[in-house]
């Protein structure tokens, strides 16, 4: 079968991977569509790093798998698919049913990421494994697009549901990429009245509008700090400096929501967060509830994610994207359709 | 009257200081002891640097007062007195009562710190000015000396009351100085089974053991992570570089308390703590609420702070003191009695 792999930091296009064979507890999927996110863009040029730097982490779970650069690299976890065929002995939906899932593959070795790996293949395919007791039918006749963008949708609802915001407390949220829209819709969806969205693209502002924010910013004409008072602080950057430059600005006794993931270390003056009492969460992706309300909410329809997709590639067009995605200008989510 | 003064990064007695005169509000009294704090040993080093740095904070109050290097300085803020007369038209209590206070002085022009001032008289002086409603007078027999423990075993509380400890979690404390003891006897208050403090110190770990700490670690011997998962880590060391290393090594969904003020940039790896979706409060100073319970529980012999009383000086062995207590070896709590 077909599939974009990574090798030597691009994108691939192959013919010769051998079609999954689901195991029990697993299922073979058609991949529908399958979003290309940021932190894949990242892996391409700074893999090597995220993984020696990851290594140096203490406290987290160990993940079954390891990873060499020097071999092709299969990634994709923003997917939404239709069911093939069970394993054996394994219970599931009909065939044809579109469903999405977390991206995480059950076996009897383990648990497995679906995010970046030499042998399980991920959503840049025609085909990939899930696990049964995962998988989630598509409702209210979600169509496939719409339903991949429930995994970026989720990091956005965790970074919300990790804060402490309120109602009517005013959020400002630093970046409008996919994560800080995500971000902004599940404000939205909480009903949080002031949502002031601060990004350098006239583009991203827009689409910050369109997705719920009341208030655009442009950090060229001012800080965003000028403009608003903030209690909850979304940082979804994640380059070098914003941290300190938030916790050095930031109101009293507020919060700062860092779901922009920086890889290299930072500097940052803890006097500033003592001086103003700073609480600092860090979020990352989501948990299973999170991952279903989400998918609700978008087949609901109250949340409307269209506006955010906008490309469609085929796995061909995979290279050239990753290319495209550097400009904010351009894109927000591409969606890949095998 | 005499006092020590802050002047050229030494501490100087001169006994010229005219003799403080209370406004309405206001009370004068005598200072019965006053704690040394870490900050004063800093601000004597390092004042320059901390008022350019905390000039960069915005979203903080104003507060009145300008501080120049260049005249002497009063500090003093871990204070017991007894009052000696209220100001024109002042309610209080009689002459003689010994109370402590939250070193705030409030006056018709507004709100001041009593902590470094070329004008505000602090508690490293036989006389101080206090406020009337701010005043608490300190119960059941206590003597003056434990009641000027008040302040820093307020921080203490403060610190355990901004995080999310229950009683069964485990709190890792780093440093035992007076703010690591302080968040220790606390801990050990509220109710906490698993207290672990660590300390390259053997002297100060003897005093964590005092104060309530259950397990005492060596970080020369190896990491305290690897002693304990704790749910709680309170930082109160303040040296550039332990952030990360907590962040580096705690156990996943646990919170950082940085209670140790750290007034040189420091460097962070943000993914250490994203990976983990670690939660980092900072801290500063106690609400009046604290300051009074703090009062209470020492009074009523609850938590016992005779064991960091580790030294008792005049005001003209402060500038001697200032030294000394750049040895954890040899003192916790040195007191000035004026």
């Amino acid at each position: 079968m077909r599939a974009s792999v990574l090798r030597g930091g691009r994108m691939v296009v192959r013919d010769d991977v051998p079609e999954p064979v689901p195991g029990t507890g697993q299922v073979l999927v058609a991949v529908k569509a399958c979003g290309i996110c940021g932190s894949d863009l990242h892996f391409a040029g700074h893999g090597a790093d995220l993984i020696e730097l990851t290594s140096q982490i203490e406290g987290l779970p160990a993940m079954s798998g390891e990873l060499d650069l020097d071999h092709d690299v299969f990634m994709g976890h923003e997917f939404s698919a239709e069911i093939i065929e069970a394993g054996p002995a394994t219970q599931t939906h009909p065939p044809g049913t579109l469903v999405t899932s977390v991206p995480v593959l059950l076996s009897p070795t383990g648990v497995e990421m679906i995010v970046y790996s030499n042998n399980t293949v991920g959503g840049y395919a025609e085909q990939m494994l899930l696990s049964a007791p995962l998988l989630l039918p598509v409702p209210n006749g979600l169509d496939a697009k719409r339903a991949a963008l429930t995994e970026p949708m989720a990091v956005g609802l965790h970074a919300v549901n990790s804060s402490r915001i309120t109602q009517g407390d005013t959020a400002l949220v630093i970046g409008c990429g996919p994560i800080g829209i995500a971000i902004i819709a599940a404000l939205r969806h909480r009903g949080v009245e002031t949502i002031v969205a601060s990004d350098f693209s006239p583009t991203r502002r827009a689409l910050a509008a369109t997705m719920g924010a009341h208030v655009l910013v442009d950090p060229g004409d001012g800080s965003p700090f000028e403009a608003c008072a903030p209690a909850v602080i979304f940082e979804a950057v994640g380059a070098p400096g914003i941290i300190d430059d938030v916790l050095r600005r930031a109101p009293a006794a507020s919060q700062l929501v860092v779901a922009g993931v920086c890889m290299p270390p930072d500097t940052v003056h803890p006097l500033y967060a003592a001086a103003k009492q700073i609480n600092v969460q860090f979020v990352f992706g989501y948990d299973p509830n999170e991952f279903a309300d989400t998918l609700r909410a978008i087949a609901e329809g109250e949340i409307d994610v269209a506006p955010m997709i906008t490309g469609e590639i085929g796995l061909d067009g995979m290279d050239n994207a990753f290319h495209e995605l550097a400009n904010p200008e351009q894109h927000c989510k591409i969606l890949v359709t095998p």
